[in-house]
This record gives C-alpha cells, structure tokens and sequence, in this order.
C-alpha cells in the first residue's frame, strides 16, 4: 500500500512529504530532552523573572565570545554575532534564555520573525557528524552552529521550524583527550 | 543595599518590575519541567515527522472532548474549543504536538498570533490553588483552564508571555479517592 502511494505520488507528481523516508536510527541523545531555550529581547530581565517565579538565585549572564572565535557560521557564512546567555536547571532539561548580540544568528532570526518565545529544544548527540548525515536524509539541513565558548563542545541548530515546529539543535562535548 | 534600592524606587516612582515581589517559595514541582508544547496546523503531519526524527512509532492522535465537557474557560469565558493532541515521550519530559480544533483557546490564539512553534512549557505541580495564588502575587493570572478529559485533573495555562517569553502551565492530578 505504501509502494502503491509512493507509484502514486511519483506518477502525479506529489512532493513526498519531508522526514518520511526511512533512515537508521538515531543517536540514543535524541530520546532525552536536555534543553529549552527562549529568546528574549532583554536577557537578564527574563533571567529575573525566571528566577522569582522558580525561587532560585539569579542565573548569571554571560556574554558570548565574538562570533568568529568561536567559528560561527549562519546559513552558510562566517558570522561575528553573539548572545546573552543564562541557564536555569529545571532536572533532565536546562532553560536557557538567549538574547540575540548583533545580527546573523538564528537568535536574531527568529526574535525579528516571531518575537520572544521558544527559539529551539535541544539534544546532547554522541556522534555529531553521524547525526547530521542522518538528519540530512531526512531533508534537514544545517542553520546555524559554533564552537562552545570553552572550545570543548559544538552546538548545531537544523533548520526545522516548518517540518517540527521549532528549531531543533544537537548539542556534542568533545572527546576528552 | 537593596532597600536601600527599594527606597530609592519608591522616592522616584520607578516601578518595580513585575514577578519580583517577595513570595512563599514555589511548589516543589516547580523544580521538574514536564512539558514542551507544540501548537501545529496538522498534529498528524507534525507527529509523524517527530516520529521519523527520533526512530519511534507514530504516537495516537486523539480529539479532546467539547470545551464545556471538560470545563474549558478561556479569557475568563467559558469556551467550546477543542484541539487534536500526541504525545512523544523525551525522558523527564513529554514533547505534546496540538492542533486547534474551533476557537477561543490559548493554542488558537497562539497559532494566530505566531504561527507554529512552541506554545508552553508546564510544570506538575502537588497544591494547584496555592500555586495559582502564587502566581497571582508575582502577577501571573489565568489564561485558559480545563479538566483533562478523563476528568482526573485540571490543567491552567497563565498569562505569561509577556513575562517569562512563553505560556506557563501547570498540571494537577486529582487526588486519588
């Protein structure tokens, strides 16, 4: 019946639907959710009304390093943009709020487009590179990344709003040497 | 310091931002997130590409009861809207997708104002009426409630965009008889 559809859809000329074909299985990350990340236009006012309503101490904010030393690329090009960044655990899954620091980032992005809300939900991969091959089967392809501030971790953000529904990023520690 | 601060806010008529008033601490299920949710114009085509994404089965996709079965009040009326829900297990946390079926919903509202994307995150909490009172002091306030469809809980979404950059939830189970 499948087949038949797919003969269908080729016969008529209709788009198979993205992330549908079937590809190995994912990275045992991708069952846990470890972040949630909101973009704010005013970091540490968000971060403080986080921590009152949580009862917690007031994350600290930091700053990122400027987007080339720490080898960002959006949509294809070396950019210089930076965030704000604080994190609040709340168990398996890390809040972190984000505002965007300059321009092309997926932080400026999607504060422009939507306004504050939830920019992206993250997971922590095991193999990186073997994830994003995989994604890329499954028709999603690379937005935005970097190397983490400490230069010992990259973070990738697909470029999944339209298919998922949010930006989806996958979040890998380097080896330890 | 910080009276001294207070003191000075008070004397220049500044006001205090909000969510920053002293208050009980928050109930211990304030700790745990338990939910990220994603409003969708198809909950179907939205779970099936989560499905792919993460190598599980295709989750069921179930239609809420009527609005006023299950006591829906939203903006302070009471409301026949309805949504399709799934549900997609990511450890600590439940990934929900939600498609608004009629009007006067958060999820409708949210769509209409934003597109799709992430609508609220939602925390389990023990005392749900002393939450709320809670919430109001930091002067959170009710957006949109209803029983869950078994009718063994209630969940209210809080008027919290402005705030924190996204809908809050709380979840409460009733207690067992």
């Amino acid at each position: 019946m499948v087949k038949k559809l797919a003969l269908f859809g080729v016969l008529f000329g209709m788009a198979a639907p993205a992330l549908q074909s079937p590809v190995e299985p994912p990275d045992p990350g991708m069952k846990t959710l470890v972040q949630v990340a909101i973009v704010s236009r005013n970091a540490e006012a968000t971060a403080k009304q986080w921590a009152a309503l949580l009862g917690v101490p007031m994350p600290k904010i930091t700053l990122t390093r400027p987007g080339r030393e720490v080898k960002v690329v959006y949509r294809g090009r070396p950019s210089e943009g930076q965030a704000k960044l604080a994190f609040i655990p709340l168990g398996q899954v890390t809040l972190e709020i984000i505002e965007p620091v300059g321009v092309d980032t997926s932080w400026k992005e999607f504060l422009d487009k939507h306004g504050e809300g939830v920019q992206h939900i993250a997971f922590q991969v095991k193999d990186l590179e073997g994830s994003l091959r995989r994604l890329e089967k499954l028709g999603l392809t690379t937005l935005h990344r970097g190397r983490y501030d400490s230069d010992n971790g990259t973070y990738v953000y697909l470029d999944s709003e339209k298919a998922l529904g949010v930006t989806l990023e996958l979040l890998h520690s380097d080896p330890k040497p």
